[in-house]
């Protein structure tokens, strides 16, 4: 079932190490389709040179396996929280990619400071409060996905489409699994030159909110005129 | 038309990635051919590994699209404005080249401090000042390219072939899209090794003035002499 | 002799460049075989490109050898009194990598800041005292690694399987020579992300540690869920 | 001519672009026949991927074309101020290496802060003064020798086989080309790692003693017991 979603699902997976996004088993993709209610997700701890798209696992919104012979990746709550909150998204990408990753654990957002950032993401890519000792006790990856919830509560999560999770790393999400692995891409190197803009420039400000609009909509939305038109 | 300069903008485009300047589709080179005054551009939004030599634009002066199947780049005003304003460059490139997109969006200018930078720019490379709200509500692209003739109003863009745009990213020339190329892959690596240098010494002199004299003449003008003789 | 081990330990020599760990001949690893006592380590100063399998050393646990025609990497008396303390350990890894010597240049632990860390070691990995004037001028290798072990000495090497030592760099271990390369292409990782880290957010805090606990014990002992069930 | 020099300088210099130390054509190498007094270099500004062996220059110890159709390289003076001060070497590099050219850039030298570096240089490797107007404008590459000469007058260039030349870049050499390859490469890696060093730790003191005496001799000298034995 769902062959096609699989193999964007698996292609998106192997974007991942492509990137330089992942050592060792460290990310997974998943998709949705929205239709049947049914996530497809990468299994867990599996090397990615020895994956094949007829590994991908489904399974439904309680987490249950539905089809496949292999773990679910352990993150999967995480994605699950995630799918039934943001409507409109179709992939998500969990990653320990490094920048996003450092960030993460200083516990800061990655401020918008240049158009590189705004042709992507509207405004500072935010980071989560900490979790509780109950929710790390808890149902643990699900309440990582309701505290990445709980940050969006006044955020777009189309217009920003990324969240550090504190003390552990990146999500992002895209209208498929494809734009959801760029998401991480971007992010990975809007959060590198964001580290070293502070660095070079203490207490920098964010970039001009003008200079936002026009990058973010130049590429998004009703008027926008970047790429070819389709 | 031009198929001997659509063939030169198409491999310096493609040097881009090759040479680790770009992400993705975020880079554009442009060339002209002076006496049709007509520009050769890459188009909008097209990934490098699907780029074929006969996809470049040709626009004229006023941007209009006189040859070609795709949208221009969306950066074509501004390759535009400098070709107008540079009567001696022969290519333009556009990059968010890591190092120097770091310096552009810290809003400081890369110090000359050794003879790496001297050997090619005479001198800091400058960062533009920011654009007012009315430039980037306005013909954008177009108000960009001012913005850095403005900043060259008392330097050589012979002499400094480079411009960090505040809050942007770089923009370099040549006297044809391959050494306008080679001047983005020199921005790079010189503004790398300025941040660290700015970090190792704080407050850091910029280098000798002798020294860069020194440099600069012996690869440019009349008495140079590295290299073959032609 | 003890060909399947000496093979098992050849490969994970070469995983050693092929991560980025070492240049030149700067890093070793070794295996045991605890029935039989001995010891099956890398030759000393030959290139990983002309390196083979049968190029093993095999030595006893008083360091001498037992088989092969070239000299034991120098370190061989460093590996052997850690496998003499740690009686759990099948493998052991030396490199100079660079984000791990870096810690040890300082002479400073990488802290845990995240459950990237948190996955693989369970709290700082500690740096070693300096060396006494009679412990370099002695029996150098043997006395680092009785260096190591003394700074085990209230820490457990099954649950943080990696050691800088002061000055000089990192040693790993783990149940076999491939699970000990893999500790030292996490502490690699870990120790750059920690770096970053903590430029970022000065006096940055260790990560919490109820979510240590749940990072490192759903990867390890009895109740783990990561992967697939074997 | 030197035929087998030709050969050993090409395969030196062909190994900088593999390396990661030169971008473009930034760097040379050299190598001397000291019964003839002829020196064997890199001709000026040419590609890498263009080089043969047979391109190589030879030139006298005046710096004067002996045998070749390309110009040698424009630093060939300073290679042979280095040949007639150090006695005992057989090899020269000149690098524009990054890591090496920021501390020159910021007029330091790399501290000898572990046995990485230990077990390669017996001590910092320094930095020269700045160079004087009239030096520069003198015969420059030739006064840049000297300059790196004056440095060594109370340093041995076989213990410390690497300088760097303020706010331009690093020098180093060797016993053949092969080893002043190498000692670049060297130069570069602990370069990189002293920066960290210096910023994860203000004030870092160098490295013990008696720590660099054990590495740099198990190494070098007459009791090396590193590598096999020839």
């Amino acid at each position: 079932m769902l062959e096609k979603l699989k193999e964007e699902v698996f292609k998106a997976n192997m974007e991942l190490p492509k990137r330089g996004l992942v050592l060792y088993t460290w990310g997974n993709v998943s998709g949705i389709d929205r239709e049947k209610g049914l996530v497809v997700i990468k299994p867990s701890g599996v090397e990615y040179d020895e994956l094949k798209a007829e590994d991908m696992v489904v399974v439904d919104l309680d987490g249950k396996v539905v089809e496949g012979n292999l773990r679910p990746s352990s993150d999967t709550d995480t994605h699950i929280e995630l799918y039934k909150a943001f409507k409109d998204i179709g992939g998500v990408v969990h990653t320990h990619s490094e920048w996003a990753t450092i960030f993460a654990q200083a516990g800061k957002g990655v401020p918008a400071f240049g158009t590189t950032h705004g042709d992507y993401f509207y405004g500072e890519i935010p980071c989560t409060r900490a979790m509780t000792a109950e929710e790390i006790k808890g149902r643990y990856e699900k309440e990582t996905g309701k505290v990445i919830v709980e940050t969006f509560k006044d955020l777009n999560p189309i217009e920003i489409s990324a969240v550090l999770v504190k003390q552990h790393g990146p999500f992002t999400w895209g209208k498929d699994p494809a734009e959801a692995v760029y998401h991480s891409v971007v992010l990975e190197q809007v959060a590198k030159m964001a580290y070293y803009t502070m660095s070079l420039k203490k207490n920098s400000d964010p970039m001009d909110q003008n200079l936002l609009d026009k990058h973010f909509l130049r590429k998004h939305g009703a008027n926008a005129y970047y790429g070819q038109s389709k």
